[in-house]
């Protein structure tokens, strides 16, 4: 018997703005999404209960990290990644790939694939396209990627079109695998991943020759590694126009809010990024005027929330001389008021973004979020 | 205009064994009480409306700690600490005396206080007796403990009859200062503290000494500081008979789940402890049948809760399995869901006392729970 095979319906558009919902075994995925990270089977300093209810409908698991620890084949006894971290909802895995290039240690790549040492122990591995797409599968992946290899920016052409051709040789052996595992049957996606570095007919040949084999998303990667904003817009200027309109495109590893305004904007509907959670570890806030320092001594005497108009307790219950403080004295507290605050900032912002889009008023939208990060946070007391 | 008064009702006693109620200007404290500690105006890993609803009645601020940083006067200008550290509930600190002697550098004490060094930044500070009760005062505290010298034991009878000689003088400025301060129109209870080391005839001196002075309850310290736990119990054998029949009866730092059994068992009613808080944090739980250690690699395959048949998540919901995979990489959630389960597990065990005791049936819960204690965990699969 089949599960419900996974799908994309585009619900709304304006400009270029998506609005749409991606089904999955475990659930609607209602789009423009954040995906918060959860690299080792948790979003850092959050219950997952919380996570949801600041919006998420989907958090993304890191192969790399869940390889090594606790391993594909252990999470899969327990009974796949959803039982185990206690998320019943949507989980997206990247590949692996782009943790091995940055992480692990003694990496060789080759046609086949990348060997590499773990950062942990020193174990060996060797990570094919096939051998990514196996472990997705044992996790339990709902939306999973194709192995890719993703260089940095800026690198001479030959260099980008060698990556971005071997990729796509990878992306035919994933899909192979993907059919293999069962994952169409099981109602899982599996997404083709653009590369091209910012190479714009490059970019061009890579979505184009993915567009032909059948995935169920596509994403855009290799950005938001180093580049100027600038070169990443003009690169999704160029990419999302010829990527398939019934299909969902997720820009991998970005961002900032306004870079997420601006990717919607250019046609993105998925995202991830480690900056609402890792700012919310050093004691940094994302509110609707921009960010905010606690460390900053200007909070010392402060009895002033976040942000005290939005209903999220992290926003504003606690005041600011008590989070300056929980930074300073080096309390996990800070990192679980923050990170808070941070998650449900940027679901409130994406959830901002589809209610415009379904209104048609997407600039306004647009326009107004630009015009309060810009305001900046409320003057010291 | 006068806060209703400070108050201690004795609502049922069995055997030694008491049942009662504290009113302070911030509610009800229902004991025996377990009073989780918040030495930096949080209880570590804890958002405070999850510390409530573990059933704590009262939360422990530290002095020392907080008039280093953020400062009591910064904390009275922001409020009071009930507002500071979302806590509206009961508030119990300490003098600050004990954490001047472990943590503190250069300490040197005479009759007037001691002098040290901050631990943060080395800063000098003079704490006497009125000091310590005015800082409590500007924190707002509605517990308060006047200040003592606290010993290592074992200490020759001469120190331990200096060092309780000297508390009982400290105990009398405590009281004036605390007048000075209209504590007792506000509502707030200041307590003397029973020294005497493990020299019975020096405790029952000191209980009796205190006895004459109008405190609202009576601490019982300079025990769990490294003895073993049968000397304390001689020792509480010895001191709860000549302590008021009609005050609270607070038992400085303990302990262990099978401590705070004996010690209800011998008369006390209010208690303070670290540990399961810092267990919590080094992966740790405690349960009904004993400690548990989640960074064993026997719980690495097992999908079974902490224990099932409670009803907190934090030990019913997370598979063994996955908690020890958080603590083993080092997540913070690990210690967000241990130290729930644990203080949860603390409150249930003193919510079981009070209910005993309310029964007549004490000795039952007693035996019971010793011999679920001594069980042990479940065993491995
Ligand atoms: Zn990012
Ligand atoms: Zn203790």
């Amino acid at each position: 018997m089949s599960a419900k095979p996974f799908s994309f319906k585009l619900l709304k558009t304006d400009g270029m703005a998506r609005r749409g919902e991606i089904e999955t075994p475990h659930g609607i995925v209602s789009t423009p999404a954040f995906m918060p990270v959860g690299t080792q089977a948790t979003v850092k300093a959050m219950y997952p209960g919380q996570v949801r209810e600041t919006g998420a409908d989907v958090v993304l698991g890191n192969t790399y990290h869940l390889m090594l620890r606790p391993t594909a084949e252990r999470v899969a006894r327990l009974g796949g990644l959803h039982t185990f971290m206690n998320w019943p909802h949507t989980i997206l895995t990247d590949s692996g790939g782009f943790q091995v290039m940055s992480l692990a240690q003694l990496r060789k790549l080759d046609e086949d694939g990348v060997r590499f040492q773990s950062h942990i122990d020193g174990a060996k591995y060797h990570l094919t396209p096939e051998r990514s797409v196996e472990i997705q599968g044992l996790l339990g992946s709902d939306i999973q990627m194709q192995l890719d290899e993703c260089i940095k920016l800026p690198s001479p052409r030959e260099e980008v079109e060698r990556a971005m051709e071997l990729s796509l040789r990878w992306a035919e052996r994933s899909r192979r695998q993907f059919e293999t595992m069962g994952g169409p049957e099981k109602g899982q996606g599996l997404y083709g991943i653009v590369q091209g570095g910012d190479v714009p007919d490059l970019r061009v040949r890579s979505a184009e020759e993915l567009s032909k084999m059948p995935f169920e998303g596509y994403s855009v990667g290799g950005l938001a590694v180093g580049e100027p904003q600038d070169v990443m817009l003009r690169m999704l200027d160029i990419t999302t126009p010829v990527m398939p309109v019934d299909k969902p495109r997720y820009l991998m590893g970005v961002g900032a809010p306004d870079d997420l305004l601006e990717s919607v904007k250019r046609g993105i509907d998925q995202f991830d990024c480690v900056m609402p959670t890792r700012a919310g570890r050093h004691g940094l806030a994302y509110t609707r005027f921009g960010k905010v320092n606690l460390k900053n001594a200007r909070h010392m005497d402060d009895p002033r929330p976040l942000d005290a108009e939005t209903d999220c307790p992290a926003s504003s219950v606690y005041s600011r001389a008590y989070l300056h403080h929980l930074v300073r004295a080096g309390e996990g507290l800070a990192a679980m008021i923050l990170t808070w605050n941070n998650l449900a900032y940027y679901q409130s912002l994406m959830k901002g973004m589809r209610d415009a889009i379904e209104t048609g008023t997407f600039d306004d939208f647009y326009q107004k979020t630009k015009a309060d990060l810009a305001r900046g946070d409320i003057a010291a007391l």
